[in-house]
């Protein structure tokens, strides 16, 4: 079911509902812009976190499909809700990558309703702020009720600082003057003052002021909320302005949930310490963060550390299939759709599911890719077919060993050792001493590389630009020999990842800029962080992704020198697509998938 | 008529044959984010350009209506086009506010036709380069089927370089290559080779360069472009490929004008000179040059002789209504649809305009408000009747000393002095011995201020926060008395403007974050930057726009001091929704109107 602002107060008891009684849930989410990190294939858990948080720039979730399962004895029940989330204020300002809002319109993303009736939210500071304020301002307006026969001088002071009506504008207030004479005197119900600019208004509610006695006025809005001009009525009897009042108060106390907004579904969520499935959920996780509850930790560990508070029991369907012993062999590549299909077939079996009534129905057979709903409720149905091969039930899950190394493992991309976030304990440290910092004449290509490096078997290489690269040797083996044996060309240079980044005195990564800087060769390194960002041999010649390669085609072949040399002579995947995870050494490269 | 990227390269001919005929343009934009600009009413043309372009952030224009008009012995005609202009490349980062796209999103604009079919564009250095690109790609496919059969060194290398299958991928490889065979020798025209990842779809190409002799292939797209696999077909006779790259180069082409795309229209319409018109135009001038031409300088005058030499003959029709002596008188505001409905009556008299088709109809009588070909029609319209009521042909601008203060002058709302940008000329600057900067104890409220200037007439207060303030005295010619004459009062300092400025000797504005810096108190300073532009005290109380109303309504009561006591006991206009013009002094707070 879609929850946008016209139904979310209405349906908000369900949800969280819902959410009460749910076994687990399924999630995924829709962004404004993905993540343009340059990850190397020997960066750590941390190197990627930090890489990623510094690139997501103000990016943000505008869907989130939470689809949520009950298991029961003879059948499995799903709820799925498609939150459409947008910020419609003047101070939320957001960044939006072009490709990915084409993306989702091309896939069928309704923009119209997401700017129109998106739901808000407020991060956790905001939303104390604004329960207070709420019940400050009722409160000052219960005291200035109780207190308005008894004290005139704020009247007075009022009064006193009245900006005299200039000349031109003495006939339309003379005119308003009247107006109000007359309907004082007259049974009309109402007028609309309307048609003024600001200072005009000004103007009038000054001389409503000597009208206190007779009449009542009011902000006229229409139905979006917006101010018309100046409602004026007769003035209301004490028992009318509290049946108002309590008319105001409903009003306001709806609008504080509509204002708190996916933040009240959210908090739910965390609260109820349940397994949430999400397929590749790293973005979803460090967006959901950020943009939900506080800005994402520079420090690692407190990252981690409020992640697992906030959400203590998470499983990344990409890392289970990845990794899970019964499960890698199986797939050949890991993206959601692609697990969907290997899953529909033996010798897997998919989970019969049963939407709890038709409003909460998606359907594969009327694949909805994309919609975070439906990507959320694929994941939920792959993740139960999973379980069913390996034969674990879910309510199981921590009882039995073969889940242990899955549960609370985040997947990450394109890289070789460590290829997971673990949210509960320290991931094992490994070291670089296979990754070698170089530099050579600028008119070597991709085979004089090689040549130099054919002793010590597959490599990859990792561009920095026409005059450096990182070299990782695929046999660690022979990470000792290399510095001694390599021998001397001129114009090159060789020294081991440790030295490089010692030498990089300020080594580190600022701000969405990933810049590297040293006092050395800032100005060096700063020029040419781009293109290894943005060129298509970043991506591995041909594995760049189907978006990539639509919108890069004219610098394909400017490129070729890098686009081709980066293909390193070991077997390599640079999968965004797809990926293969049949080799660890593989690993290279991929992208954020679930796109 | 609408125009996005499926009509462009079908209406590109029309557009620029409608440039060149046309005798006048109006123009107007939409954008996805307005200038958070803090004016203050003392400010210099060059403050407010500089806070300006500071403030615009990354925002993007999305919509550009161009009305061009002709005008005819016995009538006069006008085509209106309405650009979608959207960037959907993956590189395009840009920001957005949230008032913003809500607000167009409420007036119908359609956000999935922007994104799906926006026009792209290009800065003028990155057209030469793409244009370069696409040449030398074209020469060098020439170059290679020229040294095909000649040249088979090429291939050996490649051959060397290719990565040897691993065991996994095998067997399809392997039934690829069977799949390969068979349809060499069948009458099939073609095939597919789909649903591979990345590394599989490299084993696939290079298995391909065994088969060089017999097949043909090249990458599978759908409608959007979008690679979806490898096509396989017959080897294709000389003649064949021949007539396959006269098509490929004609799409070539025709892709290198989408992706320069809007910007081949700026292109002639700068080229032309004509006279544009449009409605507050700022804004709209500082994002054409920022977006389609270059990085707005931090040089003012290099901006103005910039714009002018890209749009040498302006008119901004809300300059023309606020300032002419003939016009003046006759507008309480000069929102667009407010002098629309002025020009509307007598006085005046509308134009009698004739589309040139129905396609380019855009009537009066269905507003579309906030679309931009509907707004420049509209702008076009007023402009018209305005000349006409001044009794000068649109033709002789130039010729009547009538127009001469009009001319290439930009209004600027808010501001009290100079209260537009000249393009061609310097402006008048303005001395402002009648601004202070004083301190006072936080306890003070507004009629503390008031009491202490009393004697010196008018003033209007600018809160910097709750112990400092601007104070501008109405009456020039008290300003010299101040100083000398205000007297002591505990805890409160006066210094002059200028004094304040020496003082500062770090005062400048940070990039967009509108921050000044001091050695001395550039914390509390900083500190306080921010409340004065999103309370509401900052838009002097009643004065807010209707869509701040809305989003601000939960901070009014809370910050009641600030915004009282920003009410000036002089007469004050802070207009956004619409303006005061009939008076100098009251030139305060005006707020980007056309929206």
């Amino acid at each position: 079911m879609e929850i946008t602002t016209k139904n979310f107060i209405e349906k908000l008891p369900e949800i969280k509902a819902t959410i009460k009684e749910a076994d687990f849930f399924a999630i995924d989410s829709e962004f404004t812009g993905i993540s343009d990190k340059n990850i190397y294939p020997f960066d750590s858990p941390e190197d990627v976190y930090l890489k990623t948080t510094n690139s997501i720039s103000d990016y943000i979730i505008i869907q989130i499909g939470l689809c949520a399962f009950r298991l029961q004895d003879d059948k499995i029940l799903c709820k799925t809700f498609n939150f459409y989330i947008f910020p419609g204020s003047r101070i939320n300002v957001f960044t939006s990558q072009g490709e990915s809002l084409k993306f989702l319109a091309e896939n069928g993303f309704d923009f119209n309703k997401l700017f129109r009736y998106g739901l808000n939210y407020v991060n956790t500071a905001d939303e104390e702020k604004l329960r207070l304020d709420l019940k400050e301002k009722q409160k000052y307006r219960a005291n200035l009720v109780n207190s308005k026969e008894e004290n005139s001088n704020e009247h007075q002071i009022q009064l006193a600082n009245h900006i005299p009506i200039p000349e031109e504008e003495q006939e339309l207030i003379n005119g308003i003057r009247e107006r109000i004479d007359n309907f004082i005197k007259s049974d009309e119900k109402q007028f609309i003052v309307e048609n003024c600019n600001g200072f005009q208004r000004k103007l009038v509610y000054q001389i409503l002021e000597n009208y206190q006695n007779e009449i009542s006025h009011s902000s006229y809005t229409d139905e979006n909320n917006k101010s018309k001009g100046i409602l004026i009525e007769h003035k209301r009897s004490a028992e009318d302005e509290q049946v108002l009042e309590e008319e105001r108060i409903k009003k306001e106390e709806e609008q504080l949930l509509l204002t708190i907004g996916f933040s009240l579904v959210l908090q739910d969520l965390s609260k109820s310490k349940k397994l949430i499935i999400g397929h590749n959920m790293l973005l979803d996780v460090l967006y959901l963060i950020k943009q939900f509850f506080k800005p994402l930790p520079s420090n690692y560990e407190e990252f981690k550390k409020f992640l697992h508070k906030t959400f203590p029991y998470l499983i990344d369907t990409k890392y289970f299939c990845t990794t899970h012993l019964q499960l890698k062999p199986q797939f050949n590549s890991t993206v959601l759709q692609h697990i969907f299909r290997t899953v529909s077939k033996a010798p897997f079996n998919l989970p019969k599911i049963e939407s709890e009534s038709m409003e909460y129905e998606y359907s594969t057979d009327q694949p909805k890719e994309h919609e975070a709903g439906y990507d959320a409720y694929l994941t939920g149905i792959c993740f139960l077919s999973l379980m069913d091969f390996i034969k674990v039930n879910v309510k199981e899950i921590k009882q039995t060993s073969k889940m242990n190394k899955i549960v609370n493992r985040i997947f990450l991309g394109r890289v070789n050792d460590v290829n997971y976030i673990d949210i509960s304990n320290k991931e094992p440290s490994v070291k670089k001493d296979h990754v070698f910092y170089i530099t050579f004449p600028e008119t070597w290509k991709q085979s004089d590389i090689f040549e130099k490096f054919k002793k010590y078997g597959f490599i990859h290489i990792t561009w920095i630009n026409s005059w450096s690269a990182f070299i990782m040797l695929h046999n660690r083996l022979n990470a000792l020999a290399v510095i001694k044996t390599i021998g001397h060309t001129p114009g090159f240079t060789i020294t081991t990842f440790e030295q490089y980044k010692q030498k990089q005195q300020n080594y580190r990564y600022v701000s969405d800029k990933r810049i590297f800087t040293s006092p050395n060769n800032s100005k060096s390194i700063i020029g040419v962080s781009k293109p290894i960002e943005s060129s298509p041999g970043s991506k591995c010649g041909t594995g760049s992704s189907n978006r990539e390669e639509t919108s890069e085609t004219h610098k394909k072949e400017e490129s070729q020198k890098r686009s081709s040399s980066f293909i390193a002579s070991s077997k390599t995947n640079n999968d965004d697509e797809a990926e293969c995870t049949n080799n660890k050494k593989t690993k290279l490269f991929h992208d954020n998938d679930n796109w």
